[in-house]
């Protein structure tokens, strides 16, 4: 194993020439660092002449944009490449190619997606795909189902919750979903004009019990092994594809904490779409978001359902049995998606689709809208049959100016 | 670390002597065989002179009534030294007190409480002391907080979870507790006049869908450190205390399922009464079990609500949130003891509170009694609302023939 060291760009170059696929040794190769900067150094090393490239990403032992006062473990590397590889033996058409991993130096090589586009932008921009939400539901059955007890027996499912047992990451999950937005803690970013409504929350006990729950939950509820951070910044598109990547917050918990990151998201992009797209172009966004939602839930469930039919356990395999599961999968995610508006909205890592809107009271309105909707979601989560009334209920909750 | 080797007595009496406390070298001690013989060895080594003994136990590569056939994980006494360690921090008055571990050796030295009697046989002798449920319930609140996230941060809970993976044990519990009972499997034990009430059992869709999600709850939901093997059996007793020992089946899991296996076993012998002790004794001791069922829990519920006030995470101290918890832990509590009754009546390890019925008419229509309780306990566990309903629905659920 390497021992670790801080990598430049000429290490890089290094890297992927003794280990990247097609770099052979007389190819003159460049490096440019392309990360977002936020955890992590990712370098993307290209062979012009060639035309390849591959994507070294290294774990530093600390928060990259706070610096070494904010130390985080270098064991994330590893639960990145561990989950990339389950996801990718499960759904290799939809999981981002691990190329190489060097443990010691907490490297992982990547296929290069620079070609690609991120789901958020492409949301933004009013140009998603229209497949996307259907292969991200094949994607999230394929893999929730692949390791969860449906699939795995008893023995080696908990051999796999100890493998990626990821306590520093998920503390810092569980950080900022479900305490940091519900108290007034220094780490949240509210707009003045959004005081008033984040007190609201604060005072709200039935919604701050409910809160409690989903974060026991994600706490306790090991069902399968969870990307941990499917937010649409996560995903790459294009028209003829999808790919999942940063899988570094990986974890075992409740499969509605993905599905919920997911249609938290797409609502997200749906509360902004007065900002981004005013008018009919905004409208028809929004129906697109309202049906993404629904067509997402519903691969997930029927490709899930699919899967289970070739269950081997005693008890679970009971028929009926599975539609019971998933019918608490989905008060989950509606759940889950809940706590993602609303700490996108005040917490401390915000979105595009709602901080990148530049009127100001368009962008307030947008953001009570978010608000709204997040706290509307995690107390009606039980009272939601399914895609549709969820649908009715994203497109009644308007941001107060009455327009849209 | 020892090099592992099979026990003798001798070998016994020099562990004893080389960690126990008190024995002097000029000791002379002597060891016996104490076991109930399922899993184990347990020695009991003894300084007649000075009045002193300790119980040593070793945990064979096997199960020690089947033989080398049936292999277990010798890791088993690492966890129950864990969980004794942890239990005895928390709750040392009704905890078994760990005087050394050898962990090569896979041998705990005990403290002794041969002078103390089996919860069960003083229950089936109708001579159980008066506070044992509370005591029991006490102990539940003590263990179960200080395991779980109301008391450990997030990344020490995550550790210990690690820490207590117990796959192998796990697998068992659920193979005889949610597997074997509900299909033909030749494990069972079935009377042939309960025959024909089992395959009703395994044809009972809408109970084995609430199984599938019990045992499903026990696979994911690591609400904290169990003692994983609660039954009567498990408990020593006198009039003045109560100590819990047998904890190699200790692993993360829903509280709910130690509640539920003392609850269960509690109801167990209150199913056994008209055999046990027929006429007015039988119905006085039958009261006595209804009440301390809802004395276990009360106890359990106050004290668990008390600790919670010292909870620091700042999600789940919210005001009202313990309740929300505990309501849902009393849900699973009674579909766990429903569990336990059908797997002790029908599955592979029984118990003399049934089977030790002589007369073979009243002992099946006690077993009756039990699966048909069982059943109603697992199918009406969410229409309870608390221990007088769960009373009243014991004290209304008779076996057919109409006595008692």
């Amino acid at each position: 194993m390497s021992q670790y060291h801080v990598f430049t760009p000429e290490h890089a170059i290094d890297y992927a020439r003794r280990h990247g696929p097609g770099f052979d040794t007389g190819a003159r190769l460049s490096a440019a660092e392309v990360g977002d900067g936020n955890l992590n150094q990712v370098f993307r090393v290209v062979d012009d002449a060639r035309g390849r490239s591959v994507i070294v990403k290294q774990a530093l032992p600390y928060i990259r944009c706070v610096g070494e006062s904010w130390p985080l473990t270098r064991e994330r590397a590893r639960i990145e490449a561990g989950v990339l590889r389950r996801h990718g033996e499960h759904c290799p058409e939809h999981t981002v190619a691990l190329l190489h991993q060097d443990a010691g130096l907490s490297v992982l090589m990547l296929e290069d997606l620079s070609a690609w586009r991120l789901w958020r932008q492409a949301l933004m921009a009013g140009e998603a795909p229209a497949e996307t939400a259907d292969r991200l539901g094949h994607y999230l059955a394929r893999v929730l189902y692949h390791g969860s007890d449906f699939h795995l027996a008893s023995i080696a499912k908990r051999a796999e919750m100890v493998l990626f047992s990821n306590p520093e990451l998920c503390a810092a999950t569980e950080t900022v979903f479900f305490d940091d937005p519900y108290h007034d803690h220094p780490r949240n970013q509210i707009a003045p004009a959004l005081r008033p409504l984040a007190e609201q929350l604060w005072r709200d006990g039935p919604l701050k019990r409910r809160v409690a729950a989903l974060k026991h939950r994600f706490l306790c509820d090991a069902q399968a092994l969870l990307h941990g951070d499917l937010h649409t910044g996560s995903v790459f598109v294009t028209e003829g594809g999808l790919k999942v990547f940063d899988a570094e917050f990986g974890c075992y918990g409740p499969m509605g904490f993905d599905l919920g990151s997911a249609i938290g998201n797409l609502l997200l992009n749906h509360c902004g779409q007065p900002g981004l797209h005013p008018g009919e172009k905004g409208r028809a966004e929004q129906r697109r978001r309202r049906e993404e939602v629904q067509t997402l839930w519903r691969r997930f469930h029927d490709d899930f359902t699919a899967l289970a039919a070739g269950c081997a356990d005693p008890a679970l395999a009971e028929p009926g049995y599975v539609a019971d599961f998933l019918a608490r999968v989905w008060r989950d995610s509606l759940g889950y998606a809940g706590t993602e508006l609303i700490r996108r909205t005040i917490g401390i890592a915000q979105v595009a689709d709602l901080n990148g809107i530049e009127e100001e009271e368009t962008r307030l309105a947008c953001q009570r809208t978010a608000l709204t909707l997040g706290r509307a979601l995690i107390l009606e989560a039980d009272t939601l049959a399914g895609g549709k009334e969820l649908a009715a209920l994203v497109a009644a909750c308007r941001q107060p100016s009455g327009e849209n």
